[in-house]
C-alpha cells in the first residue's frame, strides 16, 4: 500500500481530489490533499507567491511528518512538486506528474504557455482587485473539461477560485531538481487539451524533459478529477508503484 | 434534444449516414442527411464546382427552414461547412469538423494534402470522362477503412462514387469563416490515416485552425460510420453538445 | 485461416510469443517463432552478425518450407524481416511492423536510437565477455513494460537474455526492400515509449517510412506480449489479413 500527496493544479484547491481520495483509500492507500495558500475561496490571495505556495506544503509535510510518499502534481501543480523534491527529496518514493508543467530551468509557467494564454492572462489581471486571473467559463468547458456534460461542467466550475497571477510569471531555477534521480512518471490525458496539442502540448514536450520516465495513459481531459475519479486513481496507482 | 445536419466527404453521398442517424434518432435527436450537388451514383457530375456544391446545401438548409442546427462537417465536407457558416451563421449553434479538412485561408483542398495524393489525382483525372476521381480500392482498405474486415471494406466500397475534381483543386476565401465566433468542436478518429499522422495529419495540424475548440476523440479509421456507427452517433453527440 | 511467422526484438528469444501464439492458435491460424542465432539463454553469442541473424531465420522458413505466410517482425526484429523480404518476397502474404525499426536505406539501428540509449550501450559493451548489451531493468520497467505490475515485469525481465550488439551497429543496404510492393501494416502500441514520443518515436517516424501501409494501434506497451497477449493476438490478425 502506497501513500500519496496529491498537490493540485491552479484555481483548484486540495478538495477537488476528495472523489479520487476516496478511491484510493477504499483500495488500501493513505492519501493527503493539501490546499496551498492563496488557494481556495474565501482567502487572501494577494502578494502569493510561488515560494509561499511551495513553502505551505512543505510546512505541511513536515508538520505532519509524511515520508516515503508518492508525489504527484497536476498542471501548475507540477511547479510546485518540482520545487518540493529539491527540498525534501529523501522523503520523496516517486514523483507523478499528471498533465503537469515540467519547465525548464529558469522558465515560468507563463514562458511554457502559448500566446494566447498568457495575452488572455494578462488582460484580465489588470481588472482584478487582487492580482489573480479567473478562468473563463467558455474555456473551461471546452479545453479543460471537454469530457463533461454541460451540468458537470458548470459544477465542477463553480468549485474553482480566482489564481494568484504572480506564480504564472515567476521565474524558477531547478537546477536542484533536474540534479535528482527521484524515480518518475508522466500520466497523460489523451484528450487534454488545456496545452494545445502539438508544439505547446502536454506530451511529449513537459515527458521528455524527465529523462527516464513511465509513461501512463488514460482517456480524458484536463480535469478527469471530476470527470473520471475511479479511473484517474486506478492510473495512479500504475504511475505511483515502484 | 439537438438537431443534426450531417455533411458527407468526397466519394460518399448523404446516404452514407444513414446507420449514424438511426442511432442519432433513437437518442431523440432530428438528424438531416443533404447530399451535395454531384455527388451518389447515377448523377451528373460534370463542372460540378465548390460553390455548386455548397449552394446545394445552402438550398437544402433554406428550403427545410432548418435553424439551431449542430453543422457536422466529415473530411471534404469540412470545406463545406466551412462556406456554409459564412452565408447562414445565425442559423448555427455548433459545428463540428470530424476528421475535416480546415483549410487556410485562400487555400485549395490539394493544398493540403500530400504530394502523393495530388499526384495520384492529377494522374486518374486524366482518364476520366466527366472529370472525377475515383479513390483505389487498395488505398481505401488500408488508409481509409482500416477497421474493417475484407468484407466490410469491400461492401463499403461499393457504395461509393467518383468525385468531381474541380473543388480539390479550387482556392476558397476563407476571410469571413476565421472571423466568425460560432461555437466549434474537432472530433478525431485516432487511427485515422487518410491523411497521413505528423507533417500532412488531421489533428492538431486542422483542428488547432478552429482556434478555442472541444475536442472528441474515438479509436477507429476515417470511414467509423460503416465500422462503428453507434458509436460515431455517441461521439457527435459530445461534440455537438452546448 | 493464417499462417504467422514472428519474429522476436532484442534481449527476446521465440519462446516470447507462446501466449500470443496460443491465443492465435485457438482461432485456428498457424503460428512459426522460430529464434535468431545468437539469442536465448546459454547459446554463444560473439560473433553474432546481422547477416547471420537474417540467414538463421531465412534457414528455417526455407526448410519447413513456409509460403504465403504473414511475416510479423517486433523492435529490432523489423530489421530482419526487411531483409528477409529481400530475400524471399514471394513467400509473403503481409508485413506487420510491430512498435518494430523501419530503418532509413543504409543506417544502422544505433543511427536510428536515441543518443542516450547508444551511449548506454557503447558503454556497456565494454564491460561485456562476449560483445553483448543487457538492458538495465530500471529502464525495461519503465520504459519497456510500463503496463505490468512490478511482479510480471521482473518475471519477464528474468526471460530475456544478453543481446549481440554487432547488428546494432552495422549499417544495412534496404534499396531492395524500398523497391518492393508486398502489403504492409502498422501496429503501434499507444504506451510504447521504448522509443521517446515525438522525434525519435515509432509512430509516425517508422511507419511513414513504409508508403502505403495500414495502420493498427492499441493501448499498452513496447511488451504487450507479455502484458495483454490476447489482445495483441487480436491485433496482429487486423494487421495481418488482407
Amino acid at each position: 500500500m502506497l501513500t500519496f500527496v496529491l498537490i493540485h493544479g491552479s484555481w483548484h484547491d486540495g478538495s477537488a481530489w476528495n472523489p479520487v481520495a476516496l478511491h484510493l483509500q477504499s483500495l488500501g492507500h493513505q492519501v493527503f490533499t493539501p490546499t496551498m495558500v492563496g488557494h481556495g475561496k474565501g482567502v487572501e490571495k494577494a502578494g502569493v507567491t510561488h515560494a509561499r505556495c511551495t513553502a505551505s506544503i512543505v510546512d505541511y509535510i513536515v508538520k505532519k511528518d509524511l515520508d516515503n510518499f508518492v508525489l504527484v502534481g497536476h498542471s501548475f501543480g507540477g511547479t510546485i512538486v518540482c520545487k518540493m523534491a529539491e527540498f525534501m527529496p529523501e522523503r520523496i518514493r516517486r514523483m507523478v506528474f499528471w498533465n503537469a508543467f515540467v519547465l525548464k530551468d529558469g522558465n515560468s509557467l507563463n514562458d511554457e504557455c502559448p500566446p494566447h494564454y498568457r495575452d488572455l492572462f494578462d488582460r484580465v489581471v489588470l481588472d482584478s482587485p487582487d492580482y489573480t486571473v479567473m478562468l473563463p467559463f467558455s474555456i473551461w468547458k471546452d479545453a479543460f473539461i471537454n469530457d463533461a456534460d454541460p451540468q458537470l461542467a458548470k459544477a465542477a466550475y463553480d468549485t474553482l477560485s480566482a489564481e494568484p497571477y504572480m506564480p504564472f510569471q515567476e521565474k524558477l531555477d531547478l537546477k536542484r531538481f533536474y540534479s535528482l534521480e527521484i524515480p518518475r512518471s508522466y500520466l497523460n490525458c489523451m484528450q487534454d487539451i488545456a496545452l494545445p496539442p502539438g508544439e505547446w502540448g502536454w506530451h511529449p514536450r513537459m515527458s521528455s524533459r524527465l529523462g527516464s520516465f513511465r509513461l501512463v495513459e488514460m482517456p480524458g481531459s484536463h480535469e478527469v478529477l471530476f470527470t473520471n475519479p475511479r479511473g484517474l486513481a486506478q492510473k495512479l496507482i500504475e504511475g505511483g508503484r515502484d
